[in-house]
């Protein structure tokens, strides 16, 4: 008996490269958890990146996204390619996604699973959650350039920060590192350069700490930040911090927990206005699309956080379980790389149990 | 017989917190370096920093940047202290520095000492350089606010950059990756969301390798050179990017080289036109501050580069050469801690040879 929704309508954005390889293998996964509740998943394909943008010249219309908004939840594999020029699909696409679905919390977990190699000689305990706000920042597409092309050209990027911007997605990192048993959040920001933005970000912590009396809050830089993430990731819990910030320590989080192949995240609107939207960290990696190379687990993560959020806990826990459980023998594989639809069935075999 | 000048006029600005102790070392250090030399470097202390502007209000007037701009080279230790609120050392006297006299390469080498540990299972040979940009991005301060304090708050910051100071910044980087036996430049930026910088420093990067056709170019997005850090780092050899970005990945690049305690940099007027600023990547580190436990490898090391900076090669791998021989029988040491004055005593002692 829980409280989720018993038919869940899911917009299913493969988009681009490895995208449509990974996304197969986490409905498969998606099926599987769901077997035995009383929810129903019915998914609707979009049609979206580089090869609806070769055909049509569109990106992402507002027909698209009416159609998205109709939806519970999103799964999106990978936006990007090398034939579509840089920043086109990105902001046009994946970008336009989270900031017209007003995805202000990209959660972003980090932990090192037992058996996963890391890059660190000893990485110690690693487990830590990135609360990367989605929706502001230098993201916000606000930049210009002049004489383009010419000696005199001037190119700017604006960050735009607001305190209604900042402050809900702070008092949001505030509540995760309240629920959790170390109860510590860290700001990541640069505000001794940044100090409009950095100042705002600080004030903004300072003031909603006093909603969260028992959370400890610290804070460091974001040169620092990357420092302790190679020397000393254990002493992160929960770490708040801008949207490019995030972009940044996120990718060097996947890398110190064992690659991007394991990173899952999920874009969400905690009011639920709008459908929220579960993604791998990873990128498209044309390089190895399409030949069953890619690692779905990031994916699958994902579905994990998405049967959370559709309110089905348990169910999200099987599926972390089943990676775990799978992360686990992998050194017993004695080397043998399987594909991407084996370790897909592989998952989805262990979470039908 | 070199083309060094006789007679160096060294600004010296120790700063804040453990500025003056490693600054100090770093003296000791260039003195035995020059011994039999014909070159005499006569050093002016500048009161720059917390306890300056705590009794003056002032950080850096016109009359103090007069007078530095009468010496030939800078030696700087530390800036930033608690007392003092965030950003207003950093803009009003260090980052002012940089700007005012037009540091655009900010030079940052990032290289493994055998004996060293770094935090990397398996880091490999490391020996790359950062070229970051000085003086444009979002570092230039055309941030603001408004409302400040209030619901409606708005802080934004802006990254300013101009085909003029991309391209001499590249134009430098190409000129150093030709003269390195890989000729490699990576270009490290994130183009994809930051279009119009991004852009332009991508033309630019294309546009100036037709001068440097021997030299091999790649490009990565700054979330994925984080990755790189810490799982090829063998694969850089010079990287370009961004005043920010370069911040990001130089603390990470000296965190998997031994840390921020042996990390170097120059900050470099190339038509030298001003004199050029030599300072340790670390801050000033206030936790330790006065307590001799500060390591001066890092100002030892960038004393090297200002011996390169003199015309005095020679001079220079001399210095390196030491603190490489130092840092070898670090772990000979059995885990006795030296003082800041006894490793700065022990390397000018190898220096003097
Ligand atoms: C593809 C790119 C626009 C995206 C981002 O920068 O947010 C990606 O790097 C990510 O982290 O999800
Ligand atoms: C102290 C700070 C302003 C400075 C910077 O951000 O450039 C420091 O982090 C550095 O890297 O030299």
């Amino acid at each position: 008996e829980n409280n989720a929704a018993r038919d869940v309508r899911l917009a299913v954005v493969a988009g681009d490269g490895i995208g449509t390889e990974v996304v197969e293998q986490g409905l498969l996964a998606l099926e599987a958890a769901l077997t035995g509740t009383d929810v129903r998943v019915s998914t609707t394909d979009f049609d979206l990146g580089a090869r609806r943008w070769h055909t049509t010249g569109e990106t992402l219309t507002d027909t698209d996204l009416d159609a998205i908004r109709a939806h519970d939840a999103i799964l999106l594999g990978a936006i990007g390619d090398p034939t579509v020029p840089s920043g086109v699909l990105e902001r046009g696409l994946l970008l336009k996604l989270r900031f017209a679905l007003d995805h202000y919390v990209n959660l972003r977990p980090s932990r090192l699973y037992p058996g996963v190699a890391s890059p660190l000689g000893n990485p110690g305990d690693i487990d830590f959650v990135v609360v990367r706000e989605g929706t502001e920042g230098p993201y916000v597409g606000n930049g210009g350039a002049i004489r383009v092309g010419t000696p005199a050209e001037v190119a700017n990027e604006v960050s735009v920060n607001t305190a209604f911007g900042v402050e809900r997605v702070v008092r949001d990192a505030f509540a995760r590192a309240a629920a959790r048993p170390r109860k510590k959040l860290t700001l990541v920001h640069k505000h001794n350069v940044l100090v409009h933005a950095g100042h705002l970000w600080r004030r903004t912590v300072e003031a909603v700490n006093a909603e969260f009396p028992d959370v400890t809050v610290d804070y460091l830089h974001v040169d620092a930040a990357t420092i302790f993430m190679v020397t000393n990731p254990s002493r992160f819990d929960v770490i708040v911090t801008d949207n490019l910030f995030g972009d940044i320590i996120t990718d060097l989080a996947a890398a110190i927990t064992g690659g991007i192949g394991l990173a899952a995240s999920a874009n969400i609107n905690p009011e639920r206005t709008t459908p929220s939207m579960f993604e791998p960290v990873h990128g498209s990696a044309p390089d190895i699309a399409g030949q069953g190379k890619a690692d779905p687990t990031a994916t699958v993560l994902s579905v994990a956080m998405l049967l959370d959020h559709l309110g089905l806990p348990d169910a999200s826990a099987t599926v972390e379980a089943a990676v775990a459980a799978d992360i686990a023998e992998r050194a017993s594989l004695g080397g043998r790389v399987r594909s991407t639809a084996e370790v897909g069935k592989d998952l989805a075999d262990r979470i039908a149990g």
